[in-house]
């Protein structure tokens, strides 16, 4: 049964993608300009995510602390570049009760400043390096265009920023966070992404290098989702965050931050959900498995409750929809909402001996003695359908992976079906600049596979770096 | 050995209370006035808090949301009383990048307005009564004296938002959240705390009426650690919450909120705390147990090993502190940062065939076999610390629970020892204004228990209510 007020997505992916939102309670508009509520659904995928990535954090040794919201205009003014890369974007606040205040303050967009800061108070000897801090929180950036979880004035992430005694660790945290975020959107969200290196025009403000980690939509459009950032001495110099080395000299601490926000609800929405709504991932999905009763008897009832206590106890959250709604009814509401396995049990069926699963990913219903070993069956059914969307994914990432020898070739893919672009470059922004006014088509990161043509796409000239392109959320 | 850094308690209580702090390496003061930085060691404790205080919230059914940070002005005028209590603590954006808002936007001291506007959209039949919503955030109140967890400008808390078909049912949400502060309190923090209804001139601007959880310091000073707020109709009607009942007719609806903060990591120190440091409850403690090991030699390693795994198989918390730091320097960290159970395994004292237990609440030492079944030696001792600190804490409360006759007795109370003070009430807000007088002694709550002399501690003439007072935080 088709959702009538979803959209289709080969129609209109941006209608597709808000209804599909509003279809599963994720998230809503508010009366607060580009803010969004989010919904239970939608946090509840939010408290998965942060539970999992958390954990991994703490088994890599990071502590979370929480920094202040708001930060003095003096303190974003020591990192010109910082000020200047967000500057458009910052909100300030500048009254109290009936006063002005003294200074403006801006809501934290991002807290690099208010982190070196502390870490310029606290840090001492080397031997106190590296801290690893990570914090979950709110950031503000003023948006002019907005949609749920993609792109809002407000959102959630985690923020990591750590110090370290030498460039070498620094450099090895920010790899081994973007490794994280790769695991997690691998592994976690059957997400297939790709990383590299940003250019030095894609590059967050004021670090040496920015890490990416990149996914495709569907619609064969990118989205950046997770950055991992080496500062080197930059910021500590700016900030003043100084430790005694090995030698008892004075040296300037190793920065890395690293953030993945709540956009990743929009990534999952735009890899794996379909025309009936949300499809989650099994590992992600706060409620994996609905059990339907159809029709009204005792032994219905006390299967179902069997099936979800037994379920439960091998760590599977499910729940029993006992609404007075009809089964169809049913039907659409755990499709729409993403719940990866739907069991249906029901009176006549019991009749035949067997209930019936369905994938939420396929659709696809099948028929299982009702004496099944329901936590295994059903544990065994999760990871393939895991590890199916997850290759589905892959599959169609592949199939919206191009090879662009010249300008003209890319031309002719970005107007015909956008994907990542594999292209060479010669290293200079001119080039990057031109390649944009095709569809406003980015570089999204420097790929470490050899050089196609040794060419750059754009000038002819000689080719410094093979980069993945693409258009951009 | 004491902690030189920390000033005693009973010398000079404010003073103890930020050494503590710092010494624990809980928070800090930060570049942003009046708002600290929640450093590793505190944020851990409110982790723990959230986790312990989110399960058992989901247990009654309630779901989180995230609702947006800014409040438009508009919205929040729409509710006087609201905006006329908290005016003077609201801090306004008023610019975004260059430009300035078209409307000033609050930063959320708490979320009524935004709540209710959202309920306001999504409300529709009583059918879909109740939603037990709750958010876990960060609020803004412009504070002018602040001091790190007890009064800041940036806090953290949660605040649950309800609406409810029946007055009835919202009334009962009320005195149920209460009922869930007041267990977590002497349940999880070991503190005494005693709860009751707010005067009219204290309660929650806006709501019908407020119910507090109240707490007694070492020093005799009360502390509101959390509140429930019943609001009937006042913002239904102020917000337009309607919903169809079930006679198909509109309604306004009912609505409760509640709320617990990170001042309860200030309460934790003020009722449990030492010269010594911080003393954690067993129950809260995010490390349980600290194992030291001293002098080399592979037994103690071994030993060490062996009952860090075997407690952490009983899900207690345990660490080795594995420094380089002698000793005694690792005795006072544990002992400075609250650590309930300290273990010391020495190469000396296993010739013996003992090891010692340290309870951090008591410092008394206790010698054991080195063969003591550690897990189950262990889950006791952290039982018994943790009903001792209840009822420690519970005798302070006991012995600075005062009765007074008359506003003399009351004066007098209060120039001796300030505490939880029992006195008649005539129920008239200009007697309440006249003990204001003495101290700054406020009404704490009102007690169910009968009347203590029928006649109201301040004016004399016919007590309305039994009431309990006390200088506040």
């Amino acid at each position: 049964m088709k959702n009538e007020s979803i959209t289709s997505r080969d129609v209109d992916f941006a209608k597709w993608y808000t209804d599909v939102v509003r279809a599963a309670k994720l998230a809503d508009y508010t009366s607060v300009k580009g803010c969004i509520a989010i919904e239970p659904n939608g946090y509840a995928i939010w408290e998965k995510i942060q539970s999992i990535m958390d954990k991994k954090f703490k088994e890599l040794g990071h502590v979370n602390v929480q920094m202040p919201l708001l930060i003095p205009e003096h303190l974003f003014n020591q990192e010109k570049e910082l000020i200047e890369g967000f500057a458009p974007e910052l909100v300030w606040a500048t009254e109290a009760g009936d006063k002005k205040l003294e200074e403006r303050h801006a809501i934290r967009s991002t807290s690099e400043t208010v982190f070196c800061d502390y870490y310029k108070k606290h840090l001492t000897s080397y031997k106190d390096l590296p801290l690893l801090y990570n914090q979950w929180c709110n950031v503000f950036r003023y948006e002019k265009e907005t949609r749920p979880f993609l792109r809002s004035r407000e959102f959630l992430w985690q923020e990591g920023h750590t110090v370290h005694a030498t460039a070498e660790d620094a450099e090895a945290e920010t790899k081994r966070m973007m490794d994280v975020y790769m695991w997690f959107n691998n592994e976690i969200l059957a997400i297939p992404s790709i990383s590299g290196k940003k250019t030095e025009k894609e590059k967050f403000a004021g670090a040496e290098y920015t890490l990416t980690c990149e996914d495709l939509m569907y619609n064969g459009v990118c989205l950046q989702d997770g950055t991992s950032h080496y500062f080197g001495q930059k910021f500590s110099k700016a900030y003043d965050v100084k430790f005694t080395n090995k030698d008892n000299k004075d040296e300037y601490a190793y920065y890395t931050t690293w953030g993945k926000t709540t956009r990743m609800i929009a990534a999952i929405i735009m890899v794996h959900a379909d025309d009936y709504g949300l499809v989650l991932p099994p590992r992600i999905a706060p409620k994996q498995v609905c059990i339907i009763p159809i029709g009204k008897s005792e032994e219905v009832d006390n299967l179902c409750k069997i099936y979800q206590e037994e379920l439960s106890k091998n760590d599977i959250v499910a729940y029993i929809d006992n609404s007075d709604k009809s089964p169809g009814f049913k039907f659409a509401e755990a499709e729409v909402n993403g719940i990866p396995v739907r069991i249906e049990v029901g009176a006549r069926d019991l009749e035949k001996g067997v209930i019936t699963f369905a994938r939420r990913d396929t659709r696809e219903k099948i028929e299982v003695s009702k004496d099944v070993d329901i936590a295994s069956y059903t544990k065994d059914l999760l990871e393939t359908i895991q590890k199916d969307m997850y290759e589905k994914a892959k599959e169609r990432r592949d199939k919206l992976t191009f090879t662009a020898k010249t300008y003209e070739e890319m031309r002719d893919i970005l107007n015909t079906q956008p994907g990542f672009i594999h292209a060479d470059w010669c290293g200079d922004e001119e080039c990057e600049l031109k390649v944009k006014e095709l569809k406003g088509c980015k570089s999204r990161c420097i790929s470490e596979e050899p050089l196609i043509t040794g060419k750059c796409v754009c000038c002819g000239k000689e080719a410094k770096h093979h980069v993945i392109w693409g258009i951009q959320y």
